[in-house]
């Protein structure tokens, strides 16, 4: 019996950013995210006060093989730590391949870095976000609802979250004073 | 001068099947399309009668490299020839390389084909259609207005337009005899 990836169709549930047929669901509690948060200190009294969810994967049945194409719906819950807005672990891919994400609903963008520099895509409205290959990427819930997004991958790209552990972004995104905006606040690498 | 590709952000406009910004767009007409169609002469009138406009593709600027992800929008114009439906040439990948697409609007599927079995994915709906590597591939409008799909896929993957004109893509896509519906109907290969 062959067990190649055969060809298959996928339903995209925008309203519950559940990919169908599901392969991993991965979610990911701010216990998750320790080392990543500017205020480690709130940080802590937030996963004692609840551990609350930050972010689900939703994964299709694709292997994470070279030649085959994952692909994943991720829903960023609304809130932040200290200010600084809910998001993903962010990482780098360990092969030389690009990402493409498409927002799907909510407000939210895209923090790139390549080690230097960072920048800002905003996915909201269905915008696309393009990932080259050689930019650790995370993404942030900017708004006051879920914040949802398709991400397609080479399955060879591999992932590395440790760098960003390591290394930082570049920048963090902060919640404005008045609590509806935000701000891409540049910081230290390694910090 | 670095020329990396850089991040940037892209919209797709569902309306007019349109990525911004956008790269190369690629218009095929019917005369595009010689040899895929099963009644040659329907062809040939058609094409001689004005030679119609059957799909659009509108890429984004993102290189057809290695590493890169590019991705496009196709439009199909409702249509068909002698019965047959408006479709794409269809390729193989010239590498092992899978590929994604995600219906935008109008009514369409995806034909596949491993050089012995088809199968066939709706994509209406905005319901997703996996390309694993190894199966070539083909879109078809089956309704009365333009189908558009979004196509994601590795930048190394490669088109190979001729084997499809030699081996056929096993089955063809016909119009039902009350004009609203439509068959998949197995071919011999080659043909």
């Amino acid at each position: 019996m062959s067990t190649a990836t055969q060809p298959f169709a996928a339903a995209l549930d925008t309203a519950t950013g559940r990919v169908s047929p599901q392969g991993p669901l991965q979610e990911r509690r701010l216990s998750d995210l320790e080392g990543l948060y500017a205020d480690a200190a709130a940080w802590r009294a937030a996963v004692d006060d609840g551990d609350p969810l930050v972010y689900t994967v939703s994964a299709a049945t694709v292997p994470e093989q070279a030649g085959q194409v994952p692909f994943s719906i991720t829903t960023i819950e609304p809130g932040d730590v200290a200010g600084e807005l809910y998001m993903t672990k962010g990482h780098w891919h360990t092969a030389d391949e690009g990402e493409v994400y498409v927002g799907l609903n909510g407000k939210g963008g895209l923090l790139l870095f390549d080690g230097d520099a960072h920048r800002w895509i905003d996915l909201s409205d269905g915008a696309v976000g393009y990932i080259p290959p050689r930019w650790a990427h995370r993404t942030v819930n900017t708004g006051s609802e879920p914040f949802r997004f398709l991400a397609i991958y080479p399955g060879a790209a591999g992932h590395d979250y440790e760098r960003v552990l390591r290394g930082g972004m570049g920048a963090r995104v902060i919640r404005d004073g008045d609590g509806r905006g935000y701000e891409v606040r540049a910081v230290e690498a390694g910090t």
